[in-house]
């Protein structure tokens, strides 16, 4: 099959919005490449450009791709199956406003720092921070689907997906959307060449990349998902954005509890128990207006609960 | 060197106090196997035992051991190499006022189940959680020296360590500790067979262990120890025990910086965005009275600080 490409010129999103239009339609089993660029649209391309404060549109999504035959109460897997960088430099930045230790006198906020890509001896990537090689490890930091109801910019992650800034929304690993609208209006963008879990200081080394993903309708699931569901080689992971960390991880609690009781009969009770005995909570960002925490279930536990 | 023996019925303490008295005094350098109960005490044989409300006394530490030589300002490096299970079977507990979901409606508290431990075929041992295996992966929920100034239950972690109920804390890794009294007065108990990051039900597999361990004081240490930093194969850990996760995240991340920064000559700033590149930040506890983060550095990056 030919895979069809989308780029950032097609079309980008600010705000996942219930009614959006769709700049592309394409089949459920579609294989696309997926052009996105940096979360500060090219504005950083050396150290002297820095973001006094937090852009009123930030973190492009490249989309929205409707989905011929989504219906809302479906299911949208999208599967991840390569991130490529686009250009030769990251960049990090400290935002005023921003950030894990936002307001604290010792760090220094705007400021810019570029990671520039190396690719020494042909094997795979790095970026260098200062003299220090890190390995390219792409992040996808916002990717969602039309909202039920309410709108939320792209810099704001929620039940629809958005900005979860997840260390595992990369590739190889594929991530499940519930269907709110007809299309189900996918969009993705604001990739990282690198990002440690947690994302404190704002930012990964943002970044353009093209993105291989191939997007299926799992119509009437048996599962009635609720918000994003992470699939990596050995684990299950309810992605949850709230205000607090503290909610995110009833709400990722609950949610593995909701899993491992359909899958083994348990009662809630022995579904909590058995939760506190294997993987366990993440966290994903914690700088973002809600912050993100997954929780990860193990495969050896769970099947495909769709 | 023959490996010295220290069992509960030594000594056990329910409190980690700047004044303790040692049970057992040793070298620095000493092998040690040290007895644990499990945390209830062995109140729980059977699955009619339930716990009705967290007890008084609870994570009873073997201990305290004071190690020859050790003087407030140095580091107490504990090296885990084994951790042996020793008794047939664990427990996991609901208890009404306790654990991430306490309140929740659905779940029932106080309520008991066994996990009996299996060992089919000589392999690695498993638990059994109803008709599940889980393969034991035993970890020392409460680890901890005299604290300086304060007093802290053993239901408590702070930075003298304490019930941190922190998954890396296992048979491989290196746990370093400031030392704020003389002698260190090391202790510990609360093991599990098996526990998810998180601990969300408030117990893991409470379980009766052996640890196998090795003390060393460092005198002088490079770096000014303030709690509790852990050393895995690939990555240091500092542990931080705080009264929501996202203060701990904050002092989780100040630590990374302070530690990157003495690396590589980095401002607070340069040291805040790698922190924001590479490892991250992982939840340990959601659970006790206050609640544990880790922030994870990859060795690549960090060398021994001491």
């Amino acid at each position: 099959m030919t895979r069809q490409t989308v780029t950032h010129e097609d079309g980008a999103i600010y705000e996942f919005a219930p009614d959006l239009e769709a700049i592309e339609t394409v089949d459920s089993g579609a294989a696309l490449t997926i052009e996105t660029r940096d979360s500060l649209d090219g504005a950083v391309q050396d150290e002297s450009d820095v973001i006094e404060s937090v852009p009123e549109e930030v973190n492009a999504a490249t989309g929205p791709i409707a989905v011929e035959g989504a219906r809302p109460g479906d299911v949208l897997r999208v599967e991840l199956e390569a991130i490529r960088l686009a250009e030769q430099q990251g960049r990090v930045v400290t935002i005023d406003g921003f950030g894990l230790l936002d307001g604290d006198e010792e760090i220094d906020a705007p400021r810019t720092r570029l990671t520039p890509v190396v690719d020494d001896d042909g094997d795979t990537p790095s970026i260098r921070f200062a003299d220090l090689a890190v390995p390219v490890e792409p992040v996808i930091g916002t990717i969602g689907v039309a909202p039920a109801t309410e709108s939320y910019t792209t810099l704001v992650p929620h039940d629809h997906g958005g900005n979860m800034d997840t260390t595992d929304v990369t590739a190889g690993n594929t991530i499940y959307f519930p269907v709110f609208q007809e299309g189900a209006m996918l969009a993705m963008g604001d990739c990282k060449a690198a990002m440690a879990d947690g994302e404190m200081c704002g930012t990964g080394a943002e970044i353009a990349t093209e993105i291989d993903c191939t997007v299926e309708v799992l119509a009437d699931p048996d599962h009635d998902l609720e918000r994003p569901l992470l699939e990596t080689d050995d684990a299950w992971k309810p992605i949850v954005s709230a205000e607090t960390l503290e909610v995110a991880c009833e709400r990722a609690n609950r949610d593995a509890i909701e899993l491992l009781a359909a899958e083994h009969g348990f009662d809630e009770t022995e579904a909590y128990m058995f939760s506190s005995l294997v993987g366990g909570l993440e966290i994903s960002q914690v700088v973002d207006p809600l912050v993100t925490v997954r929780n990860a279930i193990p495969k050896a536990y769970l099947s495909s609960p769709f």
